[in-house]
C-alpha cells in the first residue's frame, strides 16, 4: 500500500536492519525495541492485522517466525521470547500492517510489561456466560 | 502429554469452557482471564513452545484464531485485540504447551498491560549490531 511505512520498508524505499527475508514474509529490528534484540514479522502482502491478513501470509509468517526464533536464540541465548501481534489502535497498534512482534528477555534483563499477566481466577459463571457467547459466534 | 493439564482439557479428563475445536486445534476460555474473553488457542499436538511446535500445528493454531477472533469480535465488540504467545518461564510462560492467547479490550475497559509498547527510540549502532548478529544465526 502507497502510503504504509512497512510496505516501503519491504520495497527498501526505507531503510531497514533486515534479519530474514523470504517470498512472502520480511523481518527487521524495531527500531523503537523494548528489549534488545526487539524483532517484526511482516507478510510481504499488505493487510492490516489478523482480521485480513490471508491464510497464506499468516502461515507464511509464523513459520518463518520460527526460524527467526532459532536464530535469535543462537545470537543472544535469551531466557524466553515473547511473540505479540496487536490489532487496534486501542490495544497499541500504531502501524497497520500486520506484524509480529518477537521480543527477547536476555540474561538478567528487566521483566518485560508485555508479558505480564496475573493469574487471578475468573468469574467461572461469567466466563461460561462468555465463552458461550462466542461459542455461538463462530461461522 | 500424560502429565500436561492442557493435553488434559483436549481429551475432556478436564473440564473446559471450549469456544471452538477442529482436527487439530482446541480453543477455550482461559480460567484466570486479564480481560473478559480471554481464549487460549492450542494445538492438540503435544509441543511445549514455538521452538518445538510443527509447522503444520503452528498454522492450524493460527488460521483458527481468525475465526476465534472473527466469533470475538461479533460475540464482544471489542475495541482491539492482543494476540500474544510466551515461551520460556523468564517471560511469564505457565503452562508447557504451546497456547495463543486471544485477548479482547472491550469498550471502556482498562489499557491491558501486555500491549504496554513505550515507543522509545534505540541506539541506532547497537540496533545494526544485534540485527547483524541475528541476520547471521538463521539457518
Amino acid at each position: 500500500m502507497e502510503d504504509c511505512i512497512f510496505c516501503k520498508i519491504i520495497k527498501g524505499e526505507i531503510p531497514s536492519f533486515k534479519v530474514y527475508e523470504d517470498d512472502m514474509v520480511f523481518a527487521f529490528e524495531d527500531i523503537n525495541p523494548i528489549a534488545e534484540g526487539h524483532t517484526l514479522v511482516i507478510p510481504k502482502e499488505h493487510a492490516k492485522d489478523l482480521g485480513e491478513v490471508s491464510n497464506e501470509s499468516l502461515s507464511a509468517v509464523h513459520k518463518a517466525s520460527k526460524k527467526i526464533l532459532d536464530a535469535i536464540k543462537r545470537a543472544l541465548q535469551p531466557t524466553g521470547v515473547v511473540a505479540v501481534q496487536l490489532n487496534g489502535e486501542s490495544v497499541g497498534q500504531s502501524i497497520f500492517h500486520y506484524h509480529l512482534h518477537l521480543i527477547p528477555r536476555l540474561k538478567n534483563a528487566p521483566r518485560l510489561p508485555v508479558a505480564q499477566m496475573k493469574m487471578i481466577p475468573g468469574d467461572m459463571e461469567q466466563i461460561e456466560k462468555t465463552a458461550e457467547k462466542i461459542r455461538n459466534s463462530v461461522i
